[in-house]
């Protein structure tokens, strides 16, 4: 099957393509005029702000669309992030902590919130989002410090609290998550761009949703602190703070009923839907079959690996009526639940792995796992190949999958039969691809 | 989505009546003419043996197609599984232990093996295979006890011996498995027809392939047993026979390329391919778009649903180019990893469980997850029924589905909910059936 990776290699790219920050942000003006000529006619000033892994890039193409109606922009980006803009640009980008927010961060957001203390009702504020916006772009409720929100954080995930419960919380403690960015930015029209990098495109979930309305409460925060018994666990301000709030004493995150809504517009301007449907296309270009499956995988990495195979075995076998060649997209998230002492891996290789000896012996599929990052967990791969020779090769070095997988330890088998998928860091994260080809 | 379940349920239904034992072995033989008509013109005799949970109505169904022309015949069923044959039938059903043999197991295969040993060429042997024959065929090779397999397979399981590897052992410690009950046929020609409970109906997996090749040797036995260091744990003369045949001293199990083969034919006349396509047209004819996907699922029952809530969102969102109303089809076995303390449910409930959780508040889907045989786990019921409402309905009830997954206790919910699937039992077993409804 290692002849047909040249061939299908191109699929891949063509998925990474459609989600690179930059083209992504070109690519939506391009298709929304709409959007883009009142912003290039507009009277008012143009304030450019944003925060998250992929926001510098993001930045560079409003740059260039938008260059003389920008006023000022500040976005915050990961340390190593920052792509140098035109000289003379106003916006500013600023690196911090991710994914712990730290002192760089709260700076940052500081002056980002000044900055959206100018506005007025004539002026547009571009927001541009992407994944790990949330710790980026990190402002206290007042009273309340940057360790009680990690020391929250801490807790909170020690307990078990679910990632809906845990923003809920996040979103009333903060001062810019849940929507409170947006009405900082009031009275001027918001416009966000975003990225997404949470499974599902859930608008509120994405960098703690900055400018989208919150349907979560204060009472509702307050009922999973007694849920947890969190009162004596958390730091005090905190629990006050949310009292508080319950109480009526502090503002609500808005809903999304709010009128200020009526002034902001979110957009998903690349997801892992893009990718997958660019995948899906690119593959029919070359001559597949192809099929989108779903975007909102889910999972055991090592499970949801055996599910690809028996979606393989089943198109192989033609027990339906889906035609050859065929390449089956799939996209989402998988999980690795790590068990001690581990290898080195990550989820797309564990997931590819475990495919691999499901495949073992079987002719005509060639599966690849990818994370759109270009980095998958700890590594320096994007993913890997699998197919029903992997197993077999392997072993004719002495390595035995199943001991490889057992102890999440599929880097260095990949890495020895050259199966690695090595993207290099691709400056994008719309999660993870799946491509089954069967032919 | 209550209220689409009775709509669907003539779906399942049409699924299991295509592998009911009866009603296979009839349509088989009416769509194989070519197997039927010799039979019942042959000059010579005609002997019925079979093994398997689901043998005796198998029996039943050649009984009324070739009654004048059955000579004699043995069917070994497990305790409870026998039904009656019309007054007068040549064939004799024994009941036995299963899932672990015993001496009326035993006996049984002693008689059965005595009834092969009269055949002639001019004779034909009707075999009949269903889950459950490894068991219930049960006969030590010479010089081996029931006592030495039985610590044998206990042994191999501990030490997590692969199945391959475990059938490899079982197959060279036996004289009826691994093509062994074929060679004892001869020279009477040998007709097996074949349930299989097994995913991907491998034919010499399937009750141990008693009439099929076995590509295993005594010397990947040996291997098997020092890769384990089994020498000291293994009974005696396990280790002594398994030596002597690596060594030549006893006869190899029939191989592919043996001569008897040509006397022997195998049909797979029901499996859950057969099930899930029958699903499907059921789906078609009543106005479902329909797609079989696999029938190669397996993994951990949780993980899978998950996966299988994946599927049905992509659809939903229209994310790749397949039609709704569909109705996706999969089919295979999940396995279920307990922790203690757990309980009460089975491997279809717990995915249907997960899939639930995954699914919560989006509408128009539909998951029935369900055991062929009607018997889920240690339960009364065939499986469960999953929508984007579970989880709310259960709460209302006071039960919180995350709790009820991660405590293996997913039978009372649905029993609380009236979701679960309850056909009886069914006397057929070719593993579950996933059918998922999107509109």
């Amino acid at each position: 099957m290692i002849q047909l990776r040249p061939q299908v290699w191109p699929i891949m790219q063509a998925a990474l393509q459609a989600v690179d920050p930059e083209r992504a942000v070109s690519h939506y003006f391009t298709q929304h005029p709409d959007i883009l000529t009142p912003l290039q006619q507009t009277q008012g000033r143009l304030f450019v702000i944003g925060a998250g892994k992929a926001s510098a890039p993001m930045a560079k193409a409003v740059q260039q669309l938008l260059a003389d109606k920008i006023s000022a922009g500040i976005i915050i980006v990961k340390y190593g992030y920052s792509q140098p803009l035109p000289t003379g640009s106003p916006i500013k980008i600023i690196e911090a902590g991710h994914p712990v927010p730290d002192d760089a961060g709260l700076q940052a957001t500081r002056e980002l919130v000044a900055l959206l203390q100018q506005t007025t009702a004539a002026d547009t504020v571009l927001c541009l989002i992407s994944g790990g916006g949330s710790a980026l772009l990190t402002l206290p409720a007042e009273g309340l410090t940057l360790a009680d929100l990690q020391a929250t954080n801490q807790v909170l995930l020690a307990v078990g609290a679910t990632i809906n419960q845990i923003n809920t919380i996040r979103k009333h403690v903060s001062a810019v998550k849940g929507g409170r960015l947006a009405e900082l930015a009031m009275p001027a029209s918001v416009i966000s761009l975003i990225l997404s990098d949470v499974v599902g495109d859930p608008l509120e979930v994405i960098a703690s949703g900055p400018t989208v309305a919150d349907p979560t409460t204060f009472a509702e925060a307050e009922t999973i602190i007694n849920q947890f018994n969190l009162a004596a666990k958390l730091p005090r301000a905190i629990i006050q703070h949310l009292q508080a709030g319950s109480l009526g004493q502090h503002a609500e995150t808005p809903k999304p009923h709010d009128p200020i809504f009526q002034q902001v517009t979110n957009f998903i301007i690349g997801s892992n839907r893009v990718a997958a449907q660019a995948a899906m296309s690119a593959a029919q270009t070359a001559g597949w079959q192809a099929q989108l499956l779903t975007t909102f995988i889910e999972g055991e990495a090592r499970e949801v690996g055996r599910v690809m195979a028996a979606l393989a075995k089943g198109l192989q076998r033609g027990e339906g009526n889906l035609p050859l060649p065929m390449c089956l997209v799939l996209g989402g998230e998988t999980t690795v639940t790590l068990h001690e002492p581990h290898g080195h891996g990550g989820r797309n290789q564990e997931m590819a792995l475990a495919a691999a000896i499901a495949l073992e012996g079987w002719p005509r599929i060639l599966i690849a796992c990818l994370g759109t990052d270009g980095n998958d967990g700890p590594t320096d791969a994007a993913g890997a190949w699998a197919d029903g020779e992997t197993v077999g090769r392997a072993r004719a070095l002495g390595l035995e999958a199943v001991a490889h997988l057992n102890h999440h330890e599929a880097y260095n088998l990949f890495k020895a039969l050259d199966d690695l998928i090595m993207t290099g860091p691709t400056h994008t994260n719309v999660n993870d691809l799946i491509l089954i080809f069967v032919w």
